[in-house]
């Protein structure tokens, strides 16, 4: 095993993690570096019921081991849910149910990607794709995204360049709605583009949509799935964002051969994903319970999203930008280029203030200046709090060393 | 992605899985085919108190992402657990939480194993190690067992012969209690003389217990975890057999360096297991409740090893051996070799009684005229009935084509 560190803390001593994780366990500590959804957006009464409804009725298969590929009820809700919310034309053999969508990029990688070969993300992009990628000793090229997204341009060239150099990308792997880091959309021109580059060079396109019912405003982009015919594209969704995320479900839909594959690689994997895992998603799609439970998180995050951006233009200082997302959870904002956001860390911590630097999510390691921030975790207050203790360090950096 | 379907049907054509899919799913089939623990045995009752408490107590935490590593609480009781079982010493920085121990056998395969390099597993060994390890893409040496397990001087010969050809193996995976397929139980010496081969050329040595709990008859054996004085057998447990295997929840303990690999590949493969499993297993032993269950499924199991063992002395044709488990879910029979137990197996469906052919568990593929019968799902009668089912089977291929 040869694979990176791919978290922000990889070049700190032990002793100097230790001193941190005392700050971060202080009352009053502030963080939007994790990824996690706000407890109150989960469906706690539903899901008492649910269960309960799950060791009665079906009991004696939910708690016994289970197909590998996944619940066979549980897919047809999925098939349903994605026409539904994103048009998307699926069967249940096109369908396989994950262990969160982790390991459906856990699987992606291994099934595509031999040691050196070459994939194309956004740069940035999800940090836990990165590990997955990694772990199978992917070679990443990082395309740069601007308001609208993904270069596709620039995608068109890479892939042409690489081709060129006989090392064909294994698959072009894009998180198109609400990107994790970023926060930002990208546009139907733009979407229609990769289609097309998917097609003529006969590169698997993957769809990563963790977070596309989480929508605050703007309107509704078709999926890359939907805009394509050949149902070629590969689309990953999780309930944990639209459920929660410790029931760890998620799954993939794909081509029937490749579903097929992943199939095969998850009895080495695990076995099934959580038998009773299932029977809760299958019941909360089955009875329409994430109908009613999405624009309640909605309402909730949108207010958090609105908090962080006024409290940004209030008290980050010049030179600085963010981006200002459409829905999801994150935003990612950048600050002068003097300062490097993964050393900043350490002292934002003792500050009482966490976020995630941006390098941790760059295949290219060119994010020294950049940070994701987190705004569906905190209260609102704690937000103000936050920005504004991470805006007085960056003036307090900028001070010391001015700005270039 | 290049590695073997390693189930009994992988060399069927589609229409017939499905014609036997047919015969299978008819009232009245029976199968000792799979793997799985008796319902009977769940402890539903106790469950549902738990799963309530957890969400009255835990909700928000047990619905959230949890720690890669794993739940501190639940690490700390299973290393009570362990400690009180097996005599096996650990700290919970040696333990990680995986999402049943099947992703524990991935883990070792990936942090282990370069593609061509080595490993050492007894002949015949369990399915879901051969698919770990072939993804890996293990070299897979086998060493035959006997009534008293693998054989450790063909072990130790095995060790010296490839380290001679510079193939040094990168472990030595044994299940030394009630094995998987076979249910034979290694004895006291051969698992001091692994400690000391592992030792000796310094290479890890690998405990499986996933059925240690269970048994029947006769006295319990060390584990060659509480072997080692050096603390470096890497050892795997479930909660499968002695809970439920629904909420996929096993661990692995072993040595801090191994174990923060296995985090960090935790990381790539699924983030964390299920954070609501874990809070129901940990109650689950918190509680004590894990004691008075295993007494239980021994009393349900231990009746049902005694009626196959019975109705195969009955039936089964002279010239056919098997296996008498001291304890777990499988027995192993062998047949005459005339007989390939993969050809039978489509005349066996057929005949409304499964089983799993040798050669499924045989790295080295010399198998060909066993089977594993599992004696822990089925009823009684149909014990009864499947075993005279299976016995006139081979009697009639017999009569074709007389014993050799």
């Amino acid at each position: 095993m040869d694979f990176r560190f791919s978290d922000s803390l990889r070049n700190m001593k032990p002793s100097e993690i230790r001193e941190l994780l005392k700050y971060a366990s202080t009352k009053g500590f502030i963080s939007f570096g994790g990824g996690m959804p706000n407890p109150a957006s989960f469906p706690m009464e539903d899901l008492r019921k649910i269960m309960e409804d799950v060791l009665s009725d079906y009991g004696s298969l939910a708690l016994q081991y289970g197909n590998t590929v996944g619940l066979n009820d549980l897919r047809t809700e999925i098939k349903r849910l994605v026409k539904e919310t994103e048009n998307i034309s699926s069967s249940e053999s096109e369908i396989i149910v994950t262990s969160g969508s982790q390991q459906g990029l856990y699987e992606l990688a291994k099934i595509f990607v031999n040691p050196g070969d070459t994939v194309i993300t956004e740069e940035p992009t999800y940090i836990g794709a990165i590990s997955a990628f990694d772990a199978n000793l992917a070679e990443m090229h990082s395309i740069p995204i601007d308001d609208n997204g993904i270069k596709t341009d620039l995608v068109e060239a890479e892939v042409k360049k690489l081709i060129s150099q006989n090392k064909k990308p294994k698959f072009i792997y894009i998180i198109p709605t609400f990107q994790n880091p970023t926060g930002i959309t990208l546009s139907l021109e733009r979407r229609k583009h990769l289609v097309e580059i998917s097609s003529r060079y006969e590169i698997p396109l993957v769809e990563d949509n963790p977070y596309g019912e989480l929508r605050y405003s703007g309107k509704k982009i078709a999926s890359l799935r939907s805009l394509d015919p050949s149902g070629q594209v590969i689309y990953m969704g999780t309930f944990s964002k639209v459920m929660c995320p410790g029931l760890r479900m998620g799954y993939t839909i794909g081509p029937e051969d490749f579903i097929a594959k992943a199939n095969l690689l998850k009895q080495a994997l695990d076995l099934s994903s959580s038998t009773f895992s299932q029977y809760v998603a299958w019941l909360y799609l089955k009875r329409d319970i994430i109908k009613k439970q999405i624009p309640k998180t909605i309402e909730l995050y949108r207010k958090k999203r609105d908090t962080m951006l006024t409290a940004l233009e209030q008290h980050f200082p010049e030179g600085s930008t963010w981006s200002k997302p459409d829905g999801g959870m994150f935003l990612w904002a950048s600050v002068d280029k003097k300062i490097n956001t993964t050393d900043m860390l350490k002292d934002a911590v003792r500050e009482g203030v966490a976020y995630v630097s941006g390098n941790a999510f760059s295949p290219a390691r060119v994010q020294g200046n950049s940070m994701r921030l987190n705004f569906t975790f905190s209260g609102e207050n704690e937000i103000l709090t936050g920005i504004e203790r991470l805006a007085g360090l960056i003036e307090k950096k900028l001070t010391v060393s001015p700005p270039s």
